[in-house]
């Protein structure tokens, strides 16, 4: 294994549970953030994150999983590098605060706190069929156009800073 | 001072900075949970935190800040015990978590995570020209209908607990 | 009830299980701190925080816990604040933070961690019967001298601020 | 880059500033863990932290930050995964909570409370020139037996969970 540098971080926000047709686009997600070289940044739980981590896994890229509780076996099997933060929901501005850009695919509340935190910290954040409560929420179609979008975000916030 | 048991909690969440109108409705927001009796827990920053600790100190209630950085002296001068947990936006949570219910004046998105948390975690949360993007977010008209709604809704939570 | 300005907060660590001796002591510490006019900050559960609490309620004293869990139940029955984090042990770094000095009763590795953010982030620590390993824990012969040293200590850092 | 099961993290604990010598046996320590497959967990910054991740880098590891601060920028050049948290000292415990095991390589107050995290959560802790103050930390002669060790103790308690 040989690391050059600073990868690019990109957090898949979303739910412990979802359907199939979800867990395909978070899949999909995954696999196209590993095609392009990024790091998978997520909560390290079950449905959203689970699958985006085996399409990261699938594609030879590497997924961290920030998790709620004290234990790194909570974390779903395709977690390389497991932290377990025993902070409970607070370690969703961790997730935030880690990544260079953030896309969310579906979910709930949880999810609706981390694209809050994103927005209050200006940290770009794409949507996937997810909440469209706010202007700054870039909306993509599709798994591609999401992926595609954040990496350009992150680079774009990258330059400016 | 005498101390009898536990105090009804009552977060009030909203922006550190507001418009006049806003903090008037902060302001009578903190003055009647402080009537009735209830400690006011909030982000110890100035705009809608500032004017409801304000209230309460009015009429004799106790004010809580839990601030995002190292100093008590961040706190707005109407907290009476400021505690500054160095966790930044993180301490969002525990101000949500400390509650038995909350209210959301006005704010933006720092507001909007910590509805997200209150949703999440099942504190009820009560709104008055905030975020209505949930139904379960329990919008009020005015302070008095917010804060008698609070009330209700902390009880309630305790009964069935 | 009244409150004028800010009161000293003074934390009282210690274990969550202790033997009658070190229970009597605490009691003692917490007596004093209400009867000074201090409010009491701790971690919110058994053992040293509890006969802590005791001894402040029993003088009409305000105590606080800043609890590890996520429910207000936790607490002891003396705490009349209890703000639960939800963080586990990295709430016992907000709890320093949060006291203009602190009283370690005897205690272990978690009150170890806590004697160590003091000694990081400059909070005045007094030792009662506890560990020994650094010439700054101001160590205290009786509860009373500890007392009397904590608020000392508490001043000197108010006024050089 | 291929990920193949999760790897041992090891934890490296010490000041962000230190002499020569030091940084020297840090840097040593980091070497180790990457020779041994090791992913370097550690807070990010200076000092014993940075020449740790140097060596790690030296030998193709893989170096993690976990930040007290809101940016990845405050990071070592050596860190590839920085994540900040803006916790401030609070990140310590996940720090601890990350890893499998612990080598502390000097170090103040700051490793101070991270050994008292590992001792109290049982996270086995090997000490190189630190802290000698409980037995429960395994004081090792040089840096390839603090490795040596801590690799071993890693795998103990893998084994017995």
């Amino acid at each position: 294994m040989k690391w050059g540098g600073r990868k690019v971080k990109i957090a898949v926000l979303g739910g412990a549970a979802c359907t199939k047709e979800v867990s395909e686009l978070a899949y999909e997600v995954g696999s196209l953030i590993a095609e392009r070289g990024g790091v998978l940044i997520c909560g390290g739980r079950g449905g959203v994150m689970e699958a985006a981590c085996k399409g990261a896994c699938d594609k030879g890229g590497l997924t961290i999983g920030i998790l709620p509780g004290d234990l790194a076996g909570e974390a779903n099997p395709f977690v390389h590098i497991a932290l377990p933060t025993g902070l409970g929901e607070a370690r969703n501005v961790i997730i935030v605060k880690s990544a260079d850009a953030a896309i969310a695919v579906n979910g709930s509340y949880g999810t609706l706190s981390e694209i809050a935190f994103c927005l209050k910290l200006g940290v770009p954040v794409v949507g996937l069929r997810t909440w469209t409560i706010d202007p700054d929420i870039h909306q993509a179609q599709n798994a591609a156009e999401a992926v595609e979008l954040a990496f350009q975000l992150a680079r774009n916030r990258a330059g400016g800073r």
